[in-house]
């Protein structure tokens, strides 16, 4: 009887739907769930599938075939190890277990210690695309013991979203790599939703195009190079009607935006390895800002500055271009410094993380994928040790084309008092990375004033050289 | 012979310099050092003053008057923890023990609960001011047992800075909270000095003022609004001749600067308490895109856009007024973000921290030390539960007067290809928290389209909406 071919542990709807998926895929799925009410729910909802439900957590990795394969979908945190506990004990060495839930990477690695004492081969995997990707093809980032992935790739390849390049899913690499990668994946979503909402606030408020104008721009921008499910989904949001029947629906939705922590330690790791991500972290503080509502509209009675309003005689189309050419920039800006990261990251945990591969895999079923992700894979096809995406040759030239354009726009919100926290830290960025000589020459004199920390020289005589500035003055 | 006043652990410059400074107060003093050679000739050195030296650290701890009050300043991390451990079989309920080293605060609240075990009152203490603050009145930050804090308040009162409002030293509150403030100081430091480096940027490139036309500005803006040592020290360092008789020092200095932690732990636990901090985060990211100078140099060679060079025609003085007023108004946003970072952050640890107070303390003897925390600390004396330093009445009307400079740098500096990244998000910073209505509602409506995570309405009616977004477009 021990031979249904997966195991699936937390019937929520992501449970739910990714168990459906693999069912319909050819693969017979053991289902289980702490509470027994959403066990009986799903089995009769998937009645006449090779679904079986089980009450007994006992029962459930019986039922399987050896090696087992388990995949989790419970709570990030407390709740992954409250269900590791309980499983731990029925399994045997060899069997394989997935945490394919939004953890932190370091408790993945945590976890993949401990139970490599048990010779449980522990996978943590990233999975993007919310519902409909869980159910339809999720883009997926396994990381976790090279061999074991062998046992899960034939259905995982299967599951996922298929694109031209096919199935969105690769192994990542070891320990908590599946789990960094897709905390990465979701600081540069960060960042796209900031850089779209800013491009909207640009067009609207200082162009005054309305929400029919606005959604016919995206959809129109959805057809050439920014192609991609947020551009999509912007026009889609654009045009829906309130069904209170007052206008349109996006216009009554309360400007504070949630965020539930990936941003978060995207920030925090990127800052423990130097990795610079300003448009990702200014993204995060966007999002904080959003959220702290009422000190805003407190703020907004006091503090002096020019109200952002249409621009009297502005050229629609020239600023809508420059728009367009501003948002595809800083979207470079964005992957450029999520790539960087992974690079570093991959250096210091010594992961070998293929990045076009990740490039690949974010091409389907993500809220990332885009048609852009093909020109990034294509870079690093090029040259798998890119040192910065936007050196590849197609991302000098786009960025050549597209600079005068995000310069404007970031020159004229400047002046009319609207916040381009974002656009205008990736215009830093860019220019940043691409002087020659930049101020810190300034800041190394002052650190060796004060503390002592010395400087070099740039015609390379001496080194870690202290100066007694103030007799020199 | 138990009679020294107090015990210092650990003679390198800090440790000599800061003993120097008490023993001068009129206080005895006992050395330590767990080499012998440092013990030997601080000895040496300090001849006829009141400091013993010792090899055994049981002598050293016996000498001490009880209750023993020790500080030690040593590398932090595990040196730290192996001094601790040395010590305590020596110590006796009632001891006092105190870090003054850039200590992480969360491993002093880890040895605040450990040391309290054996009763041992512990504090973690920030001081700043580098080696000449230690030796004649450093800014210090002491976190800890309340009760504790009278046995040492004697001394810190007296060896502090002392500026017309006080000494600058006062209790912050328990546990880490001590090593916090001072982690913030120095995020604020780290801000500052990008915002100076980006304003000589400025002057020099897009100006064409050579080094003697810098050294004047800065030491102008030394007698005014903007008189701080960073401030001072600028001129000073712009003024130095290079040793090698190549013209000025400062053009020789490599331009790729280094850091040390405290600006990283900013920027991470600011993501942990979603605490907006881009004047900040930026300037950390700055110094690590100096830092990969190699491939700055490589990328300059490759990347498109505009070199910055002298404007031509451009006015100096009126540069000069517009980057003196983006100076100062970004500079009033690094603080604001410091400050409400430690209102969210004692809110959080229930740390009861006094904002006034902290702007009070770094008046002298500290790096960040300007004649604008008067101004600061006015502002708290006005309203302690200031909601954000921006709003105090002094800010906003000088915050209006220089706005309109300070947007015409960003919008230059822009189109000229001169990187102010750290400028250019405080401008965003500021603009975005007055902004009554920001594209968040957009954002929202994103995150409840893919993920189901809800929204509000401005209107109020419902809560926690989520609406099938497809079907209404």
């Amino acid at each position: 009887m021990s031979e249904m071919a997966i195991g699936m542990v937390g019937l929520g709807v992501m449970g739910r739907n990714l168990s459906l998926n693999i069912e319909e895929k050819g693969f017979s799925v053991a289902a289980w769930d702490a509470w027994p009410a959403p066990v009986d729910s799903f089995v009769a909802a998937a009645a006449g599938k090779q679904i079986r439900g089980f009450h007994e957590l006992a029962d459930f990795v019986k039922a399987l075939r050896k090696p087992r394969r388990i995949i989790m979908l419970v709570k990030a945190g407390e709740v992954v190890d409250k269900t590791i506990a309980a499983l731990l004990p029925l399994l045997e060495p060899g069997d394989l277990l997935v945490d394919a839930g939004n953890e932190y990477y370091k408790n993945t690695e945590r976890r993949t210690v401990e139970l490599a004492k048990s010779k449980i081969r522990y996978f943590g995997m990233g999975v993007s695309g919310g519902e409909e990707g869980a159910r339809h093809g999720p883009s997926m980032m396994p990381g976790g013991d090279p061999e074991g992935y062998h046992e899960l790739e034939p259905i995982l390849v299967k599951i996922a979203a298929q694109v031209p390049d096919g199935p969105c899913v690769t192994y990542i690499g070891p320990g908590g790599s599946g789990h960094y990668v897709k905390m990465v994946h979701n600081g540069i979503e960060y960042g796209d939703m900031q850089l779209i909402a800013e491009a909207y606030d640009v067009l609207k408020t200082l162009g005054g195009l309305d929400n029919e104008e606005l959604a016919a721009v995206f959809e129109g921008w959805n057809k050439a190079e920014l192609e991609s499910y947020l551009i999509e989904i912007t026009a889609q949001i654009l045009r829906a009607k309130d069904p209170e029947g007052k206008g349109f629906l996006v216009d009554h939705i309360l400007d504070a935006t949630a965020q539930k922590g990936t941003g978060k330690w995207t920030v925090q790791e990127a800052a423990e390895i130097s990795a610079p991500v300003p448009t990702i972290s200014t993204s995060v503080d966007a999002r904080a800002i959003s959220f702290a509502r009422d000190a805003r509209v407190r703020a907004s009675k006091l503090l002096p500055g020019p109200l952002p309003g249409p621009v009297p005689g502005i050229d629609k189309a020239a600023l809508i271009a420059d728009v367009r050419a501003a948002l595809y920039a800083a979207k470079a800006c964005s992957y450029a410094q999520g790539m960087n990261l992974l690079r570093l990251a991959s250096d210091t945990h010594q992961w070998d993380i293929k990045l076009g591969e990740m490039a690949r895999i974010w091409q389907g079923g993500c809220i990332i994928r885009a048609k852009f992700l093909s020109r990034i894979k294509a870079a690093y096809d090029r040259d798998a040790k890119l040192e910065n995406l936007l050196l590849d040759a197609s991302f000098v030239a786009e960025l050549g084309a597209r600079q005068d354009g995000w310069r404007r726009v970031v020159a004229l919100a400047a002046q009319a008092g609207l916040p381009l926290l974002t656009t205008s830290a990736s215009l830093g960025y860019y220019d940043m990375i691409r002087r020659e000589r930049l101020p810190a020459n300034l800041t190394q004199a002052q650190r060796d004033f004060f503390g002592a920390h010395t400087y070099r020289r740039l015609d390379g005589t001496g080194a870690d050289i202290h100066t007694d500035w103030s007799s020199l003055a």
